[in-house]
């Protein structure tokens, strides 16, 4: 292992971008986000954005930077082809797409190919970080993880390599339903958090019928007026977050879930999982951080 | 039974306004259809709206008027409450709301309240008119049957009554899909219909993994270049449909499943149901006049 350089931890994703400024221990000495996700950078534009951004951090002598997430798809800076599972972080040292030689990477997301009849393929980029930094603040080298949000992803590490993953279109279906379909005209997305009725969304998502008539009952419950217009999100929420634990009620037998992300997933998650009796325990996305200066170390 | 008169069938719904003029013995004589659904029409403006669409062929001598679906909803001409299941003809003739006496009649939805925690309700509109009048013309009193669309319905009825009934949203999850989440960015909606991508679909949405799960997979197999852009919504389309059946196959065991719809989306059950080899007949949406005729000899 090198002597630890200065590194500069950047996220870049769909909507945001986020760097943080590390020490030579891995602590945080200053952050910064800006709303510049890759979407809004034009094509050949990524450097300028980069350099604009975290330019002066890069006077650093032996400045080292790494950049996980969407910077290194197919629509980023420079697509960095995603690294097969199982990997841990010897293989996503392996694959970093070096921009400037030891100095600039992208960290490769993973992906799985599933066991079903198609080997469906399923891919993350960024996750892959938060989970490696996570295991290493929890001191585990095994577990299941979740990364809830617009595309949660579930997780299994075994000896600090990701075996398995899948991703769930839980968020996305749920700014759908709620803002698009014929539901958003009967519910309130203002209403505050309503814990009992999410977690009667979560029994509810456990009867027999399948999501795509339970959704319907968000419908129903607010015409027959049983839930306020202000309470059908909360419903909504534990409706769908249910049916992806549903799955993983099966699935897992590995110790306790770790959930990474920010409180209000989090909180839902929690909440969701101890009342399906699945024990678990929660992680912020400063993960990410951690999980830069690890794979720093290997470089 | 009185003497048939002359009945001028309607069926209003939410995007459209459909009518029939038919003989005494239930042939069609001449239909009209409009995109005058409840949605366009102001408040207070039925009436008006109706008497300009077919106040000529209300002119006959007795003509009698029935009319079926979303005009009898809170949004609608009036409310017409719903006929509690289970509900046979002689219900929904009984609970015919008449907007001017023995002479115009709103057709009542059906509601059903399922066995589960929350007694949720469900309901129809419209629908009701369809299943009675297929049949009649199927000549049955008991079947399965499925009424696919935005809201796909799930109906068994015995000794002529419906007894149950489940909504999907499917029709709604594969538009929302399709135009507004991220498998929009990749995948072709004028694609020709691929049989058997579709039924790719449909065996995936059988594998282990839920639908939020599968749902990712339209992306990936994209991604990867496994599937063209012009071939992801067949793919998607059975996903979702497949997801619906995925229940069903469990539920049903009364005999050949009636399919009754528009000739793309009966095209498309049959060949999901044939696949999991449920027997099926289809019928077309000509059922709505089938059943407000046989609706009308009961006023």
């Amino acid at each position: 292992m090198t002597a630890p350089r200065p590194l500069i931890a950047v996220d870049w994703g769909t909507s945001s971008l986020r760097g943080a400024r590390l020490d030579p221990h891995g602590q945080v000495i200053e952050s910064r986000e800006f709303a510049s996700g890759i979407l809004t950078v034009p094509p050949g534009q990524f450097e300028a954005v980069f350099h604009e951004r975290f330019g002066d951090w890069m006077q650093a002598p032996g400045a080292l930077c790494l950049i996980s997430g969407m910077a290194g798809s197919r629509q980023g800076w420079q697509e960095a082809p995603y690294c097969p599972c199982p990997a841990g972080f010897a293989e996503l040292g392996q694959h970093l797409l070096w921009l400037q030689p030891q100095r600039i990477a992208l960290v490769p997301g993973l992906s799985f190919l599933a066991a079903d009849a198609l080997h469906t393929p399923d891919v993350m980029r960024g996750e892959e970080v938060q989970i490696f930094g996570a295991l290493q603040s929890a001191g585990r080298d095994s577990a299941t993880l979740v990364l809830p949000g617009t595309h949660s992803k579930w997780v299994q590490v075994h000896g600090g390599r990701v075996t398995q993953f899948q991703t769930f279109m839980t968020g996305e279906v749920f700014a759908l339903m709620s803002q698009h379909s014929i539901l958003g005209r009967t519910l309130d997305l203002n209403g505050p958090f309503d814990e009992a009725v999410f977690l009667q969304g979560i029994d509810q998502s456990l009867q027999p019928g399948r999501v795509l008539h339970h959704l319907f009952s968000v419908r129903t419950l607010g015409l027959f007026e049983r839930l306020s217009a202000a309470q059908l999100p909360s419903y909504l929420s534990g409706l769908l977050i249910g049916e992806e634990l549903r799955h993983q009620a099966v699935a897992n037998g590995s110790g306790p879930v770790i959930v990474i992300g920010n409180p209000a997933l989090t909180l839902r998650y929690t909440l969701a999982l101890q009342h399906l009796r699945i024990p678990c325990q929660s992680r912020g996305a400063e993960a990410t951080w951690a999980g830069l200066f690890a794979l720093s170390l290997t470089c």
